[in-house]
């Protein structure tokens, strides 16, 4: 009983999950869902690829979160178009979430919309929000043993930056093993080792994002 | 009717919750949840106490995890009983897991059972399973802007640990501040900042949790 309320609630996701996705083909919108632990860095990853891309391309945001908005004042004072989602409570966004969420924006108007999910390295990898791509991050911080441990949102990420490399002189951070264990998730995951604070490795991160919005706006 | 469900799912875990805290009363069990992101150091911290206080007091660990054993590993190799519970994609325990779990621990054995949650910031916080007190950990990497954020762990957590200390030269964290909006969401919230690594400032996390013990095998 209990797994049959979640499993309608996960087909009830997917059914709005697609209808988002046309509506992002339709517009020509490149939708990047970014996920990961509370404190790995996505609000900072946010920021510096705003300032890196928003001459090239015109980007929006969408902010999830429990309950606050401290995140969107971040993103809104880059000039960037931002609409806070709080989940009052809940871990992860959904499609629904997703759909209310864009009557505050117009998706004409945009080339990229970056979604930073709630912080949890769990449940925001079960619920399809019509992305592009799952974009995650994982902070040298946290060890290298979370790609065992929490496995579906490395085996359902395209990408895993590798963020916080300017503290592994002050670690036991093993980067071998946390790309090993992750590609033998998923062997398709594109991995960048970079430092938000730094500036290191950002580049690649870049090129990557540059190219899928290519492939979208064409 | 999505609330009722979830209503109605958190009502039967606190019936649950008092069966269990009902049946540590009984056996004088202190029973401590432990929770925090992904990372943050719970597994170190549990074995940290583990060594400090296994010659005063008879201990034993529940490991919550989404599907690996390593953490209950590490516990295991330390000749301290423990018992794994696999949530299969759940991101936090619950009363009944806890209840099912205790099959595998003879609890009249015991004078402190540590359960240490599925790595989540969020939902944990929501699901009482008996335990005598809350404690959480927030790492200094992940931020001090974590209590506006995620505030539901802070006012419901006993003690939180401010671990990774040894990391504060390297990084922007504001620990003040950290102290401020945790004690402005709960001002009984007993606050010590901690390295598991060097070990600096645990004697007094250990001697909060010995007069815990202490009240309960009287």
């Amino acid at each position: 009983m209990k797994i049959q309320v979640v499993k309608s609630v996960l087909d009830a996701n997917e059914r709005i999950a697609d209808e988002n996705e046309a509506l992002f083909d339709q517009k020509k919108v490149c939708v990047i869902n970014l996920m990961s632990s509370p404190g790995s860095g996505k609000t900072s990853l946010v920021e510096k690829t705003i300032l890196n891309l928003k001459d090239r391309y015109r980007i929006g945001v969408i902010e999830g979160d429990i309950q606050d908005t401290c995140d969107a004042v971040r993103i809104a004072a880059l000039g960037i178009p931002v609409v806070q989602i709080n989940t009052g409570g809940g871990c992860h966004l959904d499609a629904n979430m997703i759909r209310e969420a864009l009557s505050g924006l117009d998706l004409a108007a945009l080339d990229l919309l970056i979604v930073e999910n709630v912080g949890n390295l769990v449940c925001p990898a079960e619920f399809r929000i019509g992305e592009r791509a799952k974009v995650m991050i994982l902070s040298t911080a946290e060890g290298a043993d979370k790609p065992a441990k929490y496995p579906l949102i490395f085996q359902k990420s395209s990408v895993m930056l590798i963020n916080k490399i300017d503290l592994l002189p002050h670690l036991d951070f093993d980067l071998a093993k946390a790309r090993r264990d992750a590609l033998s998730l998923n062997r398709d995951l594109a991995i960048y080792e970079v430092s938000c604070r730094t500036g290191e490795g950002l580049d690649l991160w870049y090129r990557w994002l540059a190219g899928q919005i290519d492939k979208v706006v064409g």
